[in-house]
């Protein structure tokens, strides 16, 4: 093993909260130099946001060094879908894609790709169906998904996220997505790029059974998972056989010793 | 043949404008007492508006006769999921669903049926999401749609229609939609049922090769496609063959009476 993908929440934190070893176990891998990145799929928070969070929780890292599905779309867009993007993002987000063109808000053609993030609330009719009608326009542009996640839970009840969306406009206009995000295989795949780094030498440590430790295996990287964030002893009972099970991140340093060589 | 269901849209008028020769032709079958429907996906609409379309016209019928996607899902739900419906169906459509009990609009649980229709511009995510939250209480609501239109031509440009919507629910919630509405099979069954009629010895007469045609083999109806209303000649180089193709339904007599004995 040469790099790792940390996942983020669940992993090193739970809500608010540091899981116990976690900056100690990060500090152990930046001092040796091991590359690499925080991988999440939350776009609610642009990257800077969670440089701070994990700061106060004793990591130090950069913005660049934390991969989320607009950094994964900035890159697959400046070379799939070369043109002006339409963005249904929320605000904060947008800043992620300062280095593209971003469409008129009040174009009704001409998008080169349209984006789609969790928007929640600010979801209208009127907002899904300016994304519909820039999508049947000719040529046809690119739908972009941010994450395939279906809902959340907040403190008021279940909540959409974007993969409804997604799914009413490839419902709409009979294109697909091209999701970035875990678990797609062109999400690690493009953090993989950016590492520089060989599939079968990096591990992601993650707390879900699918969209972590599947995710990365079918991209061909080692998957380990931790029994913290939300993980449950059903996660076991299934098909999907992690490449390794720890109690938590402070196992990993043992982990990957064992599994290095020179 | 025994039986007739007319398409409305595309076979007895065109928008405001009547098909030459619809009053003659729908007259010469109510003068023979034919069991006959009239069947349209409209949803927008209360039946007697239609009727009131119809007469102005010059075609003379009662709101009994007009079977719609809100017609088929009273007689399926009583049957199939009593309890209280939520719907989410324009205000005007509502009317048809007054034999049913309707959720309390507030109420965050207890549907036995969540019902989609063309909410248009009425839909918001907060909609969106309280349907969400009914599908995911225990136990299960049905999930049912008043047709599956993918979207609609109006004079601003496109505008999704109820199937998107019902993508973003299957999606979300993993539950399949109930379709009742052409071209699905249940509702053809349902008319058919209404009519007493048997499959074998009714026609359907519409002007959409997929939705009205297909439809109606599927259910081992006879289909036959009009060249008015959505025909275009391409609609013939496909797969779908009609069992007759008339210029308009001035010609379904001289059809009707060659293929019926007795």
């Amino acid at each position: 093993m040469r790099a790792v993908l940390f996942d983020m929440d669940g992993v090193l934190y739970e809500g608010d909260r540091a899981v116990c070893g976690a900056a100690e176990a990060v500090s152990w891998f930046q001092r040796r130099h091991v590359p690499h990145l925080f991988v999440t799929n939350t776009t609610s928070k642009p990257r800077e946001a969670l440089v701070g969070k994990l700061a106060r929780m004793g990591i130090d890292t950069q913005a660049e060094r934390i991969f989320t599905p607009p950094v994964a779309a900035v890159r697959w867009l400046a070379e799939t879908a070369p043109g002006p993007v339409a963005l249904f993002v929320p605000e904060a987000t947008k800043v992620e894609f300062a280095e593209l063109t971003e469409l008129d808000s009040e174009a009704k053609s001409g998008a080169a790709a349209v984006v789609l993030g969790d928007l929640g609330r600010q979801w209208s009719f009127e907002t899904l169906n300016r994304a519909f009608c820039l999508l049947m326009c000719e040529p046809s542009p690119v739908l972009l998904a941010l994450g395939m996640t279906r809902y959340w839970r907040t403190p008021d009840g279940l909540q959409l996220d974007v993969a409804p969306f997604v799914s009413a406009l490839e419902c709409a206009t009979g294109a697909k997505a091209q999701v970035l995000g875990k678990p797609a295989t062109a999400f690690f795949e493009a953090a993989l790029q950016l590492l520089d780094a060989d599939p079968a030498e990096t591990l992601l440590i993650g707390d879900d059974i699918v969209g972590d430790v599947q995710g990365a295996q079918r991209a061909n990287l080692a998957g380990i998972l931790v029994r913290t964030g939300k993980f449950r002893a059903s996660d076991l009972a299934g098909s999907i056989r992690p490449d390794g099970v720890l109690d938590s991140i402070a196992e990993l340093r043992p982990w990957w010793e064992a599994h290095s060589h020179g």
